[in-house]
């Protein structure tokens, strides 16, 4: 696209690579695992088959194609000058959930390419890379980011590296096994050049459709906070048992989970649900003599999260108190929150302004590669809208003008990235 | 026991006997479908082990005995006449749940062998029928009062004859064959003469040990209805679904088992029940979509629980929508309340006093056999205080005082019964 382009002329051209990205997607998602639904897990068949697929699109569009010894795809479109330039690397992850939908991650490392085709063959003073990440949903392992934490040098944790899959193999043994497989994969680590790390995501909720808008951008990627509270009252006959006399675990979960609800819809931001809940003995006519409820937590914050949890926990033991049961609580994961606020975050949001639409800053609730990068690298994030907020289910869905939106603005986004590079070589060298 | 005995006799007497019937409770546990935990079903082998084990006991005591042809035991202690006196049916049932505790029905067996034994071998003006039903569990084909039934006259329901145990065999075919089996089997059915039934029980419930007191009088049983609710909102990703964007099932869920106590604790002698929940999809990262909940509701007054099943299924309605989700309500179940307030029931309030106790008059929250045979039968049913309240699992237990006491005032029921049986006689010759 060069600078005579009308805005017509671009729009047709957004139109044209909305529908490729979209046909593509359906293409990725016949590569399964499993047949009868989508699921591509760590260095499985369907990840290899997916890289067989993706691989000559990058290649008819210029790029050099390499697959990392993590299994991330990987291609690179040099800058103007060949080499030494600085590189904006774009991508998502190509590994799914169970019984997936087609959008969640593909579509970020497909929105990559529909960028690099977008210039037309043009070359920008930096390189783009765009990458595939092999796993970030963890569906293989339990642990989420295989493919990112490679890349950004924190695969090393030795509790991570030993999680196993369902037929009891490491982390560690399988990616040993893949490169013994695959004596062809280049070493699995950041360009030293890369610059900035632009990531385009379905939302995987439903705050943009709730506004009419088609683009978000992510300032925030929230932390989370993962408990099991356990109730123990007193099974009992449900006939026999008069109501002042119960130590009934569900009523008592019941009423907490109320408190959960209110409490958290009180504080901006924060989100607190409980998922699941069992009870036993589970008869219809016995009082629950045990609750199990799992409770997950999140915020922007970390202290407000903190805060949150240790009142809804409070809550629980209050609860128990009162009507004399006891209660255990555990709170057995948490994971900080992840602040995406750097410059190229603005430059995300100049750039869906200049493309036309009116981007809002939002709060991601789900993690995203994009926090395992944010540490190493400015770092972006891109939501579209998901219609009915629908994720992980195979009725994820995105709208296609929501997806020419994306390339739109991209495609500004790659022009302020110039702008960006360009002054921030003068400032170095000043 | 003549007249000249003493008090202390007779509280030594007593103290004797329910030390033997809690010994033959010991063995009578021992005869079990399943080891490891006790388990007797309809027709099964256990139960006739018990036959066995308890028959020669009966005839010890002075009975005849036969098993029925819908193996119900029963023993006559003939009355001083020696034929065609009224007769007093004490008894209970010999079948248990899955995992039972060793008092529940047994002991109202072997109270009416204790009965008969602490005459000394004196025989009254009526005949007395000591009764083990076969089944009131309902164990083995998922309808209860297989036993009593029988013995009623009401076991003639198509659909209840159809039902089907876990190999597929019937009802029917169960009894047919047990007739073949066992063509000594005589017919099940009342003796004419039968004027009265006792049936004394556990309590399975905790209010007697909270008022500290060994025996209740039961004036009435109560109805029952059984329902399903199912509450469908929309499942959605817990992080990315801000709480006023949600349907979440399970909150809904939550409010509503809140109001089911709060409604329940309002009314005197009502109690609500939610023994089973479960959510889809059940992930603790997943905003439920759908909380399925099971009801059981049972007051004396059957209008009260029809009231009261409509009021709280109402409120589910009424959450529902208020929460934009849709709501399935099924009343499935329901058994109508059974009064026990006849003359005899008088006569069992008058025994206990006699005895030195201070008996209160209480509904059973759970179905007996007194159920069945009140329709047919003057009916009064005595229970003893369920230590910890606890039924229904091995934990059960019953204070020997407590059998002591029921034996001491089951003594004074035969003495009064006499009157009784008598009064009624000059008032249908005058």
């Amino acid at each position: 696209m060069n600078a005579t382009t009308t805005s017509s002329q671009r729009a047709a051209s957004a139109r044209k690579a909305a529908s490729d990205l979209l046909a593509r997607i359906r293409i990725v998602a016949s590569c399964t695992d499993k047949p009868g639904e989508i699921l591509r897990t760590f260095l499985s068949g369907a990840m290899e088959e997916v890289h067989r697929r993706i691989r000559p699109w990058l290649e008819c569009a210029g790029m050099s194609v390499n697959v990392d010894s993590a299994g991330n795809l990987r291609g690179v479109y040099a800058s103007e000058s060949g080499k030494s330039s600085p590189a904006l690397l774009i991508g998502s992850h190509l590994d799914t959930v169970r019984n997936a939908g087609a959008y969640d991650g593909v579509l970020g490392v497909l929105m990559g390419l529909a960028l690099v085709e977008g210039l037309g063959g043009r070359r920008m003073p930096f390189a783009i890379e765009v990458i595939g990440f092999s796993d970030e949903e963890g569906t293989r392992f339990g642990v989420p980011f295989l493919g990112s934490r490679a890349l950004a040098g924190t695969l090393s944790d030795v509790k991570l590296l030993g999680s196993k899959d369902a037929s009891g193999v490491s982390v560690r043994e399988a990616i040993a096994q893949y490169r013994a497989d695959h004596p062809e994969a280049t070493a699995s680590s950041l360009t030293p050049e890369t610059a900035a790390y632009l990531e385009f995501h379905i939302e995987q909720g439903p705050v943009l459709e709730s506004l009419n808008l088609p683009l978000g951008i992510v300032e925030s990627i929230v932390g989370q906070s993962r408990c099991h509270l356990v109730f123990q009252g007193c099974s009992g006959h449900a006939g026999t048992s008069p109501m002042a006399l119960r130590h009934d675990a569900l009523a008592a979960a019941a009423v907490w989970m109320t408190r959960c609800e209110s409490i958290a819809s009180g504080v901006e931001g924060l989100v607190a649900t409980v998922g699941q809940i069992s009870v036993e003995p589970g008869s219809i006519n016995i009082i629950p003599g045990v609750a199990r409820c799992s409770l997950d937590v999140r915020h922007a914050d970390d202290a407000v999260r903190r805060r949150a949890v240790e009142a809804l926990l409070e809550e629980a033991r209050a609860i128990a108190v009162v009507r004399g049961l006891s209660i255990e609580t555990e709170e057995y994961h948490t994971q900080p929150a992840v602040q995406l606020g750097s410059a190229v975050t603005s430059l995300a949001e100049k750039a869906a302004r200049d493309a036309g639409f009116r981007p809002i800053r939002m709060t991601s609730g789900a993690g995203h590669d994009a926090m395992v990068m944010a540490p190493h690298l400015p770092a972006a994030m891109i939501f579209l809208r998901s219609p009915g907020g629908i994720s992980h289910h195979p009725d994820e869905r995105v709208l296609p003008e929501d997806v020419e939106a994306a390339i739109l603005a991209g495609l500004c986004f790659l022009e302020e990235f110039t702008t960006f590079v360009t002054e921030k070589e003068s400032r170095q060298r000043a």
